[in-house]
This record gives structure tokens, C-alpha cells and sequence, in this order.
């Protein structure tokens, strides 16, 4: 299979079963992300009683497309799904997302015999099956959507989801944390093409640089190892695994009706495999940044620009207890920082609590640079919190000046910098214009941002291991 | 010792030595706490070289302050401190307070030994030291705090910090979590008044009905480890220590100049003396918001309202990781949910995936309220993420109701609830604004919102285990 799946992707014409003049309807949205992102192909919407969506001639049936139509979103209810597809089979349609839900999932043996059904005459007709019970593709630079609020840059970051929902908090909780998607693709009960498949075609994908995904069930066991181990060889792969107690395993079988199994298994697997697991939402977004963002590092010694004393304590002890080692200022960066100054070049340490320097004279960019210039150092972590948001006096044009520097210090030194910056609410709207933006710089400029100390921590860790692992960055 | 500190609360007139008219210092922020708080005592700005500050007759030195003068608030440079110990004994000032700092937390002997002089001249005049090195008394309900942009409501939260910046962030963030502060103090260096004796205060405070702290040393554990039993006897005790790991443990001493332990003694101490331990500041604020908004549950049994599929699946692993039992619907309550609806009836389960049911004609609340009422179940959780920030259609007055529903529910059932509104930066400000005041209009109502569903459940189950340790809540 593999990279054949290409075609998938690259639609000549779309037509939208259940297109909707409503925008209630997610038929609405389908449609009208084609237009608003502009797809190149030829678009119709099928809708047996408009004449027209959102200006564009409307069909009653997919029989009476004039032209060929490559690829059917559906989004009609499922007692018509039967014929629907016969009428793909008709034209000729090479793939056929369901939107359409309430087969197998609701539990109930006609719906899942209707599912049987549909699978057979689509299989018989050569037809691709995504769904049903999904989201389908999210492909930016094809044009083709599940929503028109999105990000519309295309990024290097390919994503399946087994659930819709998750896949819509993937782009866009990951979007406001500097991701951009190659190809992201909801899959729900994977009637027919299954999440081996997708990975297997993101791991060939020339556009997709790392892969991540949420799983429910694992269809063939045997075959998705077996393709996880070719791509892992080539990309990261971060999954997060739907059912791992017995509570989601329940939760499992009434939404995409998968086998989920146990989370012994899966971490046996992934080892097995090379996958990256992320225990949760939060986590699979910070390894992805991670990814994206963090070169690799040549070790786990950490140099910590800390926010204060009591927040270094606290960096210094999350940092330790995440597998990190904030390493105390080697004897030579001690000899520097002290000739700089003797007061308070022997009270620096490691993290930096640059609360202390006041009437010093002393430029924290210059201790910092000092530091992070040792050998003693792989890694970097700025703790923003207390500098950027709480202080009313704080000239947003200050704190950016101080995020380039650091910035400039990851750049001049070449190790891995990630940055916290809190997003605890602010109170005021002020401040949390002020701090949005700030973010924004950092993340336009490549850099790696995480909310709290613990997770940015975790995260250097884990993708400084799964590169030391691999040989990559080693001193 | 205990209640007899409470003098120190109440003091009649306040002087400030080292106040300014300069907004970028502590001493201007001090003096204006003060006056925009409404203290009623008597106020006097100490400063050599101004007539006034903000309005204010100032003196040149406490000598010279015509008054009684009770409570001294000092951010003079070290170097002067001596001579502010002599005025404060003349004037017979019963509490110092020291913002300044750089004694023995710069490891400097001389430094040091000018620590242990200021002790010896208070204690020879009768004089309580707050610090050095910290940021004193946040009293808002006595007009005096530390700064001016915190809520000035009145709690029943007390707070001992030994860092400034963490009494900052606990009271900064904790207030947008939606708690209030009867005290709270950071006492920094701890050079007289410890730990100890500001819980064994707070314990006595009838304004206190939770307490939490972040502690980097302990000055006498024997005398601590007894404070401690007799407070969590009476009220919850959370607390975060600083200094767990040997990178903690160095940052602590340049920070306070204290000694910090192991985990594992910290542990075993927290079991022995009946402390909840918190993991870091996220799960601090967590579990204070806990203590104070949730009733006691009488089990760990929890009916989950989970927001889409995808967030059903990760909701009920996330609760089930963290130590609750996301439990099927029991039987009776299936049969209930049957008449309501023979198609959806069977298919709902716990957690709740509302998103199928869609053209059903039920009601998220009545399922919602027919599951809660059920014995089977003994806590709530709602994850309102999906169905709050992220459509755009959504109007806020539609969300405003469903979560008065939810909260009734709570109510009508008297079962705790556990609110999950999602923080992940919003893409625009009137989405913003919304999630905004949904979440002020829960709190305002009294009820707990977290962040995400692993930090609702893990508090769920920990404030639960410790009301069912006292035999508190049971059914």
C-alpha cells in the first residue's frame, strides 16, 4: 500500500452528499471549506432540494454530476447510505468519506450489518472507504477541509485521529502552539482504510516530517507493527492511545467500536515499535513541538534561566524529577562569571535567578550566553512566567527584546532551547494581547514554547532521549 | 505560641522605611498598598531625602515618626539595616518586616554575620522579624498587602510562601482560579518567625478554613511535624515543598539559605502529620480550589459528562489513571434512560459522548440529571471544552445555560462537581472574553473549574480520599 494511497489526497473533483445551505450543518462546512481554500478541482454539492450552495449549482443525486467526480464527502444520514454509494459505484468514485455515523458504534446489529453491507457493494466497486463516522481530511495545501477556521499554512506535521473531535483539538490547540499540518486525517471506525494505512503513507509522504496520532483500535496488530517500525526508522511517530483502562475501553466500543487493549500492551509495543506515547492531549501536542522545533540535543544537562528564586527552586526540582540534570555551574564558567563580577558572579547558579541582580549592572543575556556557551550545558530552559505577564510595568517592547536574546543564545550555541511561557489567564485583555504576542514571536521564529516548567521539561527530555537513542546529536 | 501572633496582623500604625515615590520600587508599592487598601491605622513614610510620598508627610527616619509605630516595613539596603533595628528598638516597633535582602542567602560570611547581628538587637528589643528576603503580609481584609493588582476580596484561604514569587503566583493565579485569601505571608530567610509558628497561626485563625504553603526549609521539624498534626486535625494543610531533588535542594540554598530534604523524607513526614502534598504549583492552586469549592463525596465512583467522543475515550482513561472509577451506567438508571429514548436510551453511557445526539430530542440535562441521581455514582466531572471555545456559533448565552444546568444538577444531587474548561489560549479575543466570563459566572456560583480533565480528576480523588480518611462524606 503505502505511498499508492497518494491519490487519496489529490482529488480532480469533490462533490459534498448533504452539502447544506445551513451552517448549522457540517455539510455547509465542507463545502464551503473547498471554496474558501481554494481547491483547485472541480466542487459539487449534492443536495435533492437546492438548486444551488453557497452559489455553486447543486445536484440532486451523485448520478447527475455531469462530470467525473473522483472523491464523495457524505454527510447525509445513514438510512440513504446504501444508495449513495451505488450511485458512487456508478460514477466511477475512487473515495468515499462518511461523515455519516450510528453504524457499528451505536451497539445495535442492524446498524452494524448496514456498515457490512456498505463496505461490500463500496469494496466491490473498487472504492476507498474513510469513515464512516469522521471527520475526514484536513489538507491544506489541496484545499480540502472538515473546517474553515484553521490554519491555512501548510506545516510538516501529518496527523491521524481516530476521533474527530480530537483531531479538531490537535489542529487547533496545536495551531496556537506553532504546529502546521502537512495532512491530518480522521478515520473513525475504519471500516476500510485503517490507521496502518495512513501511517504507512505518511511515513513516504515527502511533506510530512513527523507523524502523530490518536488511536482507538487496532485492526490488524501484525501488519500495523510491522509498518510502525518502517516509519519510526525514518520519522518520529507520537501516538496517543484511545481505551487504556477499562473505563476508555468501554468509551471505546460505543464511539469507533474498536478493540482497544491494555496499557501493558501498548508500552510493550511501543517499545517494541519505537513509537512515542504521550500519556494525554497535552502531552502529544508538546512532543510534537518538540519535534518540530527542538534540534537535537547531546545530552540531558540543563541550564535553567529560572523566573525568580522560589520559581528556579521549583524549575530545579521539576526539571530533576522529568529525567533532567540542571547540573551546577561548572569551575571554569564559575571563574568567568566571577571576573565579571565578584559579588554576585559567585551567587549566580544554576537555574539563574536573575531576581537577585538588581544595582549589579550585570546583563542577564551576558550570564546566560557565559553559561550556556560550557560544554557542561546540552540544554536550555527560559522560564518567561514572571518576566512576561504579571508585571503591569513591564513594556511589552522590553520583553521582547529579552526573548530575542535568548533566542540569540540558542541560535549562537546551537543547543536546544525551550521556553515557558504561562498561560495562566491573565486578567487583563492588555496583558493578554501583550503575551499572545510575544508567543507568536517566539513560535514564528522556530522556537519551542510550553506552558508550565514540568511539560517543556518532559518534553526536551523525552525528544532528547529519542534522538540520543538514535545516535543523532551526540557530543 | 499560635494565636498570640495574631498582634502581628493588627498592628495600629505602619511605617515604611525606604518608601519612594518611584513606582519601579517595592517601596513605593508598599506605601500604596496601604493607602489603596483602606488600612485604618496611622501611616508613615519613611525617607531621607522627600517631604512626602504619594501625599504623605515623610520622615527621615522611624526615630523621627511623632506616633506609636507597630508594624515596620523595611526596603532600605542592607547596609542600613543595623541602624533600622536601633530606631525600631526606640521607638519600641513590635514587627520588622524585611523586604531587603542579600544576608545569608548570598553565602557570604559577612553577610551572614550581619543575619545573625539584626537577630540579636530585635530579639534583645522584643522585636517579631518577618524574613529578611521576602515580601511580608498580603491581608486584605486589614488594608495591608504586598501589591496593588490582587483581588482585595476577602477568602478563607491562608497561605505561608517562603518565596515571594511564589506567594505571588499563588495569589496572582490563584485568584483567577477563583479563590480568596484570609493571610497570606512570605517569610523568606525565616530568621524568627518560621513556618511553624505561621501555621500554628493560621490553624488558629477562625478567617482560615484551608491553609497552604510552599516551604523550602524546615527550621525545626520536631516543633513543625506537632504544628502540623494539630492543623490537619482541624483544617486541610497543602503543601508544596521546595527543594525534593539535589538540583532543588542546591537552588534553595542561594534562594533562603535553608536546608531542604529527600522526597522521601518529605513523603513520609506529609503521611505522619496528615499534610496533602502538593507536586508542584499547578496541583497547589488544584487542590486549594478543591478544599475550598468541593463538598465532601462519599466514593470515587464518577459520572463523567465527556464532551464529544474522542474526549468520552481520553476522559474516562484520564479519570481511571488518576484513581476514579468511571462506572457503567447501572441498570436501573439504563432502564430510565430506555423510556426516555429506545434508540439513544442504550447507547448512552459514562462518561457521556453528547455529540451523537444529534435530531434525538433529548436533553444533555435530563440524561445528565436521570445518571446523577443514581447511587452508583458518588462524584461529577463536565468538560465543557468542546462545546464552549471552539464554535464560533456558539452563543455565549446558549453555553451560560447548559452550565446552569450542569451546576443544578449539582446541586439537586448535593454530589461534588468538577467543572473542565479548557485554558488552551483561544485564537480571538471575543472568544476570549466568553470562555472568560463562563468561567467567572461558574466561580462566582461556587463551584471548581480546572483546566483539564487529569488535574480535575486527580483532585477529585484526592480531595474525596481525604474527607473519606476522616470518615467525612461517607454514604
Amino acid at each position: 500500500m503505502g505511498f499508492e494511497l497518494d491519490y487519496i489526497f489529490h482529488p480532480r473533483s469533490v462533490a459534498v452528499a448533504g452539502a447544506s445551505a445551513s451552517p448549522d450543518k457540517r455539510g455547509h462546512t465542507y463545502f464551503k471549506a473547498l471554496l474558501e481554500l481554494g481547491f483547485r478541482g472541480k466542487t459539487y454539492p449534492v443536495n435533492n432540494r437546492a438548486s444551488e450552495i453557497l452559489g455553486v449549482p447543486a445536484y440532486p443525486s451523485v448520478r447527475d454530476i455531469p462530470g467525473e467526480v473522483d472523491y464523495v464527502i457524505s454527510s447525509i444520514p445513514n438510512r440513504d447510505i446504501l444508495d449513495l454509494v451505488d450511485a458512487c459505484a456508478a460514477k466511477g468514485v475512487k473515495v468515499l468519506h462518511l461523515f455519516t455515523a450510528r453504524f457499528s458504534e451505536t451497539g445495535f446489529s442492524d446498524a452494524a450489518d448496514l456498515e457490512q453491507e456498505l463496505l461490500r457493494r463500496a469494496r466491490a466497486a473498487g472504492i476507498r472507504i474513510i469513515g464512516p463516522n469522521c471527520m475526514g481530511l484536513h489538507y491544506p495545501r489541496e484545499g480540502i477541509s472538515f473546517d474553515t477556521t484553521f490554519s491555512r499554512e501548510p506545516g510538516s506535521v501529518g496527523i491521524l485521529s481516530q476521533s474527530g473531535g480530537n483531531a479538531m483539538e490537535i489542529i487547533s490547540d496545536g495551531g496556537r502552539r506553532g504546529l502546521r499540518f502537512s495532512k491530518a486525517v480522521s478515520y473513525g471506525n475504519a471500516l476500510d482504510l485503517n490507521e496502518a494505512d495512513f501511517i504507512e503513507y505518511l511515513l513516504e509522504d515527502p511533506e510530512t516530517r513527523a507523524i502523530g496520532g490518536y488511536i482507538e483500535g487496532v485492526r490488524d496488530g501484525r501488519r500495523l507493527f510491522e509498518v510502525l517500525r518502517r516509519a519510526t526508522a525514518r520519522k518520529p511517530v507520537v501516538l496517543l492511545k484511545g481505551g487504556r483502562t477499562s473505563a476508555g475501553t468501554g468509551a471505546v466500543s460505543s464511539h469507533t467500536a474498536s478493540l482497544a487493549g491494555s496499557q501493558a500492551v501498548w508500552d510493550a509495543f511501543c517499545r517494541q515499535t519505537g513509537v512515542v506515547p504521550a500519556a494525554d492531549m497535552e502531552e502529544l501536542l508538546d512532543l510534537l513541538v518538540g519535534f518540530t522545533f527542538l534540534p537535537p540535543g547531546g545530552g540531558t544537562h540543563v541550564l535553567i534561566l529560572g523566573g525568580g528564586g522560589g520559581g528556579s527552586v521549583r524549575s530545579a526540582d521539576e526539571a530533576e524529577e522529568e529525567g533532567l540534570h540542571p547540573v551546577p555551574v561548572p569551575q571554569d564558567a564559575r571563574r568567568e562569571l566571577t571576573a565579571m563580577h565578584p559579588f554576585f558572579g559567585p551567587w549566580i547558579n544554576n537555574p539563574m535567578d536573575t531576581s537577585i541582580l538588581g544595582g549589579s549592572g550585570l546583563r542577564v543575556y551576558d550570564l546566560l550566553e557565559a553559561l550556556a556557551r560550557s560544554p557542561a550545558y546540552h540544554l536550555i530552559m527560559v522560564n518567561m512566567g514572571l518576566g512576561m505577564g504579571r508585571d503591569p510595568q513591564d513594556p511589552s517592547a522590553r520583553a521582547t527584546r529579552a526573548l530575542d536574546h535568548n533566542l540569540d543564545v540558542s541560535r549562537h550555541t546551537g543547543k536546544p532551547l525551550a521556553l515557558v511561557m504561562d498561560d495562566a489567564l491573565p486578567r487583563g485583555e492588555g496583558r493578554w494581547k501583550a503575551g499572545q504576542e510575544l508567543r507568536e514571536h517566539a513560535m514564528a521564529q522556530g522556537f519551542a514554547v510550553f506552558p508550565t516548567v514540568r511539560r517543556a521539561a518532559r518534553a526536551l527530555r523525552r525528544v532528547t532521549e529519542y534522538y540520543l537513542d538514535r545516535g543523532v546529536g551526540e557530543a
